[in-house]
């Protein structure tokens, strides 16, 4: 992801040599200013972020915006249909141009001096500069976009990284989902007072989960540890999976996973940084809801309620779980080295009606509550690894294989160049 | 104005040169730490900078304060009725010691030990320390000084630029206006999120008031591109500024300025970091009003408010506009890379009584609205400058020449060293 | 205090070496961040701190916490009755574990991972590691402890400075008074936007206390200068210095201190770092109380009134005033080159009850008013030594020779190096 981003220097070199194998991060890892701005060099502006949905713009000048750390992005439907991002600047004197989260324009028109774009982006026009103007090397600068099962990607970098792969793995584990039929019934937003490798180490086990969230850990095996589990346990989980494979199969790693706990991901050697599987609920889960039961109309092309929950991630930025009546989808954005800004939508199939089909009352607890039990253990985990009393210690091989697995992902990131 | 700052260091002064003719700054010029130090070293501490009204401390240890970012300053008149400034900081601690905004002080005793400067400064009582302290070494450290018009300028520079060209213009220009039979009617403080260059540069052209001030350019002829008015247009122009210069004409380059559009201002090259001019108001225009009547008496030697707008200007941090029956003064203090404090001056005759021959409500809303809409454009063009994917871009050569002007001026000083 | 810190590069070693003898620190002392981060590591975490009472955690379990900048630290007492400090970071992937100023546990149990340690800081359970993790060197890391007279210190060097001076003089000064009878009958948290060297210099005179603190100088001597007063004066004082050492005597250069002014603390030489002496209250004063008149019952082994006033400081984060019949009981922590975390204690005899013995509207305001009048003088001092009008001034041999000995103390601390 990090193709024009020069090494780093040696003070920065020697920090991303001192991990030590099979441990967590040093302390520096979690508020060094020259390291975060690295990170938003490499990871952040190389990788290919989630934006928004699809859906969410269906007609051409519909669009959406989001900030990657100080940096303003617009997501707009062109006049063509299509998809397309842009830096958020205007290329006169740099203001930024739209200001509200979403809407509809006729024109991209700078509030500033009126410059005008259209809505894919060329300047159009610029009343009251001087003659000989070149409108044409004025466009909107241009940012990757790129839409999966109405998920919309964008990447900052000049050369993004191959998304083929992820389509492929995306369309074919998410189609059922109808990500393409829904909308959002609620979004809310979370500022998180942690670096976001401490947001992603934590999504990335279910260590955590039994302490953490006592209401999560009801509905799903993601706490069995298999090696350890009964064999009546294993019997039920690899029944649970059988029959939610033999209907939703996915040709993944991630998707065949044979275990209960979480799947394996990332994989830095094989730069696997987007993958989807299917897990089964708990007996007494149809979804995840607090008491098990739905919660919605079912969504997608499911016909029944027993299909388990459809996980899909990818980094930087990107998770969701998808019962067969909702979806929970969750975005990140760094916010400074200690901060991280966090987005998470709630998705119901686009007819069903609130107070009718749904109530948010219902929908939103089971996962705004897990949101906020990991963001307060996060801001927790800040304040400790600030320490200089912190000493990184070891993860462990049975519940932490995913933490060591992001760690090795992420250095590799921020370590590269070309 | 730099005498004593050493030349930048290799960073800096990469930065420095980084700038492409004819367009907008490039972005770091917009938050960097160094620079913003370097900026305060030359810029602020080297030039001549608007304090206040000698109208305001009339009377011997009456005083006014303000702070240059970090650096409180006194104003105060002494017994001898000269206006004077100090640092505002005693010689034994370092303790602020004025800490009022505004005052009258029989001598200025510091509130942590009582050491007690007479109103000139000088270092009357230490009582509690040890003999042999020499008091004629501990005066205050003073600040240059200068009062033209009732504009009350201070340098915190031990060598700072030439006054007499600066206090010639304004004593022609400004004299008609009668600033020293003026009072303040009202001053408001306004924290603008955004570098002082963009206030600056937002304030020398009118490219944007069309779009931006609906308002103020129905009152002037501002945003009138005279290369291509109409030939009816321009007649209407001339007659208004002729009939204004009749009367008032200021023998000033500025004055004299034969465009609708704003004067050309600053000039690098000439070192001209001040100026005045007199601009016709738009017919029905009698002020600069809401709806272009008088809001109060009639200001100095006016007879009737035929006399235009007098604009007077100078760098770093002062701009007015005054009408034949008010005028207000707007003083701009740097407030961090990202921040900058503005203060406006409405000013009415000394004489003039609120509720019978003013309403602040009347008086008010022109530049108050003009102001507020100024700052949040500023405040999303330090959005749209402090992204990744901001490029400058071209300054319009019949609409922006005053911006490439002052950013010529600024690099110049920024850059300089003895 | 510094065996592991390596020399100031030469920028700080340029600073520290620009102090002027017998003046103020000059300006970059009081905002540096790179000479705040060298007194983080020399004289904040290589010194012994005040961290609260022993008798605040009488039991085994019992804990409180405190913040040394950013470094979170449990103070614990053992299963053994010892009283023990750790860092409060979980040797895991480094939560802060305990979150609660104080209370009461059986084992100290990680929330994220329930990793669990003994009360003597051990690390008895891990459940979820792979096997062969090695428990034994996965123990709380330690932070050095001793309680002296009741009062707990913590040193987060690996080789502290010694503490046994320390023990002999505040035992024998401090038994009298019975902080292992006491109890606290109220703390009070202040954040001060002050650097912390602004409120130990402000403590370490009395030169400001007649303009700063009209109520507490009326209560002792500390504002005399026993050179300048009469002899009735200097009489009354060695009267009821007399009276006082007679019956608490401590067998120190403090205590036996023979101006009315401040004890002489610290002496950087002599390594000083900690005192104790008593002073003489004034006539009308039984206590330290703004109308003289006693506000709780009797502490310790008093079995009048007249005492005097023991005072007792260590550096760089306690003081304490204590009478007859209370105590008050300050305690310092840096919060950043600006800001200094104040926490003051009132204690009690523990069977004192409020209501009865003691209100808190007669108990507080002496302590509390002089603390706030200091907090402000070193929010208007920061202020101006942040100016770049500040020079560093003379120090009043008379009045200022514990600010001058506490510069030298510092500047020694800062500088050394092994």
């Amino acid at each position: 992801m990090t193709a024009s981003v020069p090494p780093p220097g040696p003070a920065l070199a020697a920090l991303l040599a001192s991990r030590r194998d099979g441990h967590a991060l040093p302390r520096d890892f979690y508020h060094d200013a020259s390291l975060y701005a690295r990170e938003l060099a490499t990871v952040w502006h190389g990788g290919w972020l989630f934006a928004g949905f699809a859906f969410e713009i269906p007609n051409p000048g519909d669009f959406l915006t989001l900030d990657i750390d100080a940096t303003p992005v617009l997501v707009i439907r062109g006049d063509d249909g299509a998809v397309r991002a842009f830096h958020n600047v205007c290329r006169h004197r740099g203001s930024q141009i739209c200001r509200e989260p979403a809407g509809h324009l006729r024109a991209l028109v700078c509030p500033y001096h009126s410059w005008t774009y259209s809505r894919q982006g060329e300047l159009v026009a610029c009343h009251g500069m001087h003659d000989g103007v070149d409108k044409s090397a004025l466009g909107l600068r241009p940012v990757h976009a790129e839409v999966v099962v109405d998920l919309i990607y964008i990447c900052l970098s000049a050369s993004p990284p191959p998304f083929g792969e992820m389509r492929a793995r995306f369309e074919q584990a998410g189609a059922p989902q109808g990500f393409d039929r829904a909308r959002i019934a609620k979004s809310i937003e979370y500022d998180v007072d942690a670096n976001w490798k401490l947001v992603w180490e934590n999504n990335r086990e279910c260590y955590h989960c039994l302490g953490g969230h006592p209401q999560y850990v009801k509905s799903n095996f993601d706490i069995v540890d298999e090696e350890h589990a009964s064999a009546e346990l294993r019997q039920e989980i690899a029944a649970a999976l059988a029959r939610t494979n033999a209907q939703w199969a996915v040709a993944d790693d991630g998707a065949a996973h044979p275990k209960g706990g979480l799947a394996t991901f990332p994989d830095a050697d094989r730069d696997l940084w987007h993958t989807c599987n299917r897990t089964p609920l708990a007996a007494g889960y149809a979804t995840e809801s607090l008491d098990g039961t739905r919660v919605s109309t079912l969504m997608g092309d499911y016909a029944d309620a027993d299909v388990g929950v459809l996980r899909m991630r990818s980094l930087p930025n990107f998770w969701l779980h998808a019962s067969c009546d909702h979806a929970v989808v969750t975005r990140m954005l760094p916010a400074g080295p200690r901060g991280t800004r966090m987005k998470s939508f709630w998705l119901v199939d686009q007819f069903a009606r609130e107070g009718e089909d749904y109530d948010l009352a219902r929908l939103l607890p089971f996962w705004h509550m897990t949101n906020e039990q990991d963001w307060e253990i996060c801001r927790w985990q800040q304040k400790g690894v600030d320490s200089v009393g912190y000493v990184p210690g070891p993860l462990s091989q049975r519940n932490e294989y995913n933490v060591d697995a992001f760690i090795r992902w992420y250095l590799k990131q921020v370590r590269a160049a070309a």
